[in-house]
């Protein structure tokens, strides 16, 4: 009769242990990242590390769709899109983010050198150009990966992977993962979205 | 007159400080790996990291092609492909390399307490199918990343970055990127084919 379908309890379950793994004081901001398979791969990543919502900034074309390399991940990552880049910032630092360019700049510390078990936003850049002059302006520092290799740059899936997984070390070894990080009521509203989507 | 162009020192000298990064001991094997942007991408990390030589085994359909995303790393790592899985499994255990599965079974360890210091090849499986049973009976250990999400496994290019990065942490802070690993005259000889290719 009702026009819900039945959860199993074991789903059910499964659901609300992954939304209490969710880290809603880590996330991403994507500017530009345009190819479907690497916008893919990022947030199939941010779901396996505990993001609980991704954010991207689109000025040269459209958000991308997701590729077959999302694995249905887009539908447990929260993604917002910003009309541009300072709204995207304004809000994040509204949430008390601080926010680090990936970057080769001179001032950029090695990525290991982070504390992310405080609020943290990683800003990727697009696959071509990399991260833009005005969010470098934005930002509150940049940070690297150590390449000791010929090529400059990594995939930026793969640099993405890189940090979120030191991020999920530091947050493993902090028990963040432990405990349910939402207000008991915020839990269970997302809970009932998750179950009856 | 010459048939060889003039390098510049500039050139000769980056080279050579890559060379000098090499690892022979720390590489990858691929099982029919095959989407050219996830094929490229590992590449690319493999460079980053300072692998020297990659291997790739493919049972279904032909070696991948390099696409853009590789940005040219295929020319600065050496890449292996073996008729079969036995005989990569055999030319790089008579090389004195532990292998190393990634996939996840009962008796897989967290790949963070892999010692990757040791001689150590990871082997990657296929983006539908993961690593086949005939290579599980070949490795020596499983390994994994831990998943904290919905979807069940990473992107395969990620997941190889994830555990590259983990083994060039620990081989910088071992010192291994600090002096060449090569014997002299080898040495000499690849800086000789990397000059003038
Ligand atoms: C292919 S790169 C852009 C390259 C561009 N030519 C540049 O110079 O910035 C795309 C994105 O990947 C990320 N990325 C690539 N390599 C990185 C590294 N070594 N450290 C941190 N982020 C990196 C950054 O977010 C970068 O904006
Ligand atoms: C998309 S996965 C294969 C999934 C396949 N359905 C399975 O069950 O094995 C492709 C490859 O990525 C790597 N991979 C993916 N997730 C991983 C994880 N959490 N830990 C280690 N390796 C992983 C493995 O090499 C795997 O063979």
């Amino acid at each position: 009769m009702g026009e819900t379908k039945p959860v199993l309890p074991r789903r059910y379950h499964r659901l609300r242990d992954v939304l209490n793994r969710r880290q809603t004081d880590l996330t991403v901001l994507l500017e530009d990242v345009h190819k479907p398979h690497n916008f893919s791969a990022i947030i199939r990543t941010c779901d396996a590390v505990g993001v609980f919502a991704a954010h991207g900034v689109y000025n040269e074309g459209d958000v991308p769709a997701f590729s077959e390399t999302a694995k249905g991940s887009e539908k447990w990552v929260d993604i917002h899109t910003h009309p541009d880049l300072e709204t995207a910032v304004n809000h994040l630092k509204a949430q008390n983010f601080t926010l680090y360019a990936t970057h080769l700049t001179e001032n950029a510390l090695d990525y290991r050198t982070i504390d992310y078990t405080k609020p943290s936003c990683i800003l990727f850049g697009a696959e071509k150009w990399g991260v833009s002059t005005e969010a470098m302006a934005l930002v509150d520092q940049a940070i690297y990966i150590p390449m000791l290799g010929m090529v400059q740059s990594l995939n930026v899936s793969v640099a993405a992977a890189v940090i979120l997984f030191e991020a999920q070390r530091q947050r493993l070894n902090a028990g963040f993962y432990d405990h349910s990080r939402f207000e008991p009521e915020v839990r269970d509203r997302i809970l009932f979205q998750w179950t009856y989507p």
